[in-house]
């Protein structure tokens, strides 16, 4: 299943994030923030301003990024991947 | 029955999901999952925009679309058949 | 009484619908449904765009139209009929 | 006194519904309705576009007009006679 | 102490009601309505469009206006006087 | 500490009220008043419009004004003054 | 981990506050207030404009600036450091 978003929607692949140290310790504070996190694995076209004309979108398949708590829709493809839909201006940052 | 939507409407058939497997065991989490998938079987002129120009739609008859959960107005055409009719912006990403 | 709605504003004549069958059942279900639906019988110039001009109207005298739930507001006529004002904006698809 | 309304504003006068049949039966439903109807007495010279340049107004003094329910403000002229004061947009419709 | 109102604002001189007739009686229920109006004693400069021309000022110093039963703001003056200072578009009428 | 504001934030230092007569009595109802008062000390260089350019300020730095009851924040500078910053928009007047 | 904003967003690094004075008392008031004080750490490139050019920053790395008490988003970053991220609209003076 190919996921090809609409507008200026952006899926994202979720960070699966260890969350036990490597002596078996849970780390609950940390990995929780970790899952606003993930990388982008499709964009949209971007949006149609008022004019008609599209904006370009920023971010791109590969970049790592930051997202708001409670931002997007969970997804599940045909893999049973869990995978996040939202539109770019939930994303907040790009990590480098 | 014929449901020609306005502005930037689209008539949606849900895709009807088997709710058990060969072997007659219901699979509920993923099935209704896929509820929120369809084919789309109508779609409006598009949205005029604020200086009067109708901004093209995306999606087309034919594609398999993924919604959001809430999104749309259950209609039900002469065979019974029930159809989804939501706006393009409720439409997430085409699937391919 | 002629109604010249304002504006994007249409009149619409809701179909009257059978509730019981041929052998005097009811149907209350189908029937339900088919309340969101009606005639056309007056439309309004048009809404003024922010620049001043009219945005022509899509839906005109004697379509047959779907509209939502909680659309409109209802009227009557001298004749003792009930009509429905609603904005073109609630009405989301014709019927042909 | 004379009420200039400012903008986009309607001064109109209700029309007094005869509550009794000439048998001197009341009739509530129907009088209840006919209540949010009501003759145009003074127009505003029309809302201010964003521009800066003047919309014309739809309605004319002397037109019967129909409003919403919870329309307008009710104000009482030197007569004590009570007129409403509304937006042109709570008019839905002309009764020609 | 000179009030100078910002934008579209104006300052407003309650009318006074006398809230006994001649004779003594008190009329709250007519009193109670001429409180939403006044005159005009200052007037602002206009508010800024978009485009940042300012739109004119509708009412001048020295108006009898009506305005909504809940607008503006009420500040005292160094003499004790309270004045009203509300938007221009609280204002719904000018009396004349 | 130099507070710039940015925008069009305004930073007000309130009127500081003589809370007794020379007599000795309290006179809370006026001096409650006189709280939304005070003086510009220092002012943002405009907000940007939609299209870019900077609307230009009404007040400035030394300029008595009136603002809404429960306008802008408060915040305390090195001396432990208190300072108010809020937008240009919630200064109702220029007292002169 | 370097984090580069979308849009008009700014990464914050929030000042640490001595919340004990050098004879060792706690001072809580003062302490709380300044905790909406910042040293800005990165900037975006701009919010895009209706018409598609990007609007400038006005806040630079390096600055300090005092921000909304329920502004933005707190992010941790590699080091465990945390930062605020928040848009340039939420910060209200710098402080120079």
């Amino acid at each position: 299943m190919n996921i090809k978003p609409l507008q200026d929607r952006v899926v994202v692949r979720r960070v699966e994030e260890k969350k036990e140290t490597a002596s078996g310790i849970l780390l609950p504070g940390s990995a929780q923030e970790k899952e606003n996190m993930g990388e982008v694995v499709a964009v949209g076209p971007g949006k149609a301003s008022d004019s008609g004309t599209i904006i370009a979108m920023t971010v791109k398949v590969g970049d790592k990024v930051m997202f708001g708590q409670y931002s997007g829709q969970e997804v599940k493809d045909d893999n049973g991947e869990k995978l996040m839909i939202m539109r770019e201006d939930d994303i907040i940052a790009v990590i480098g």
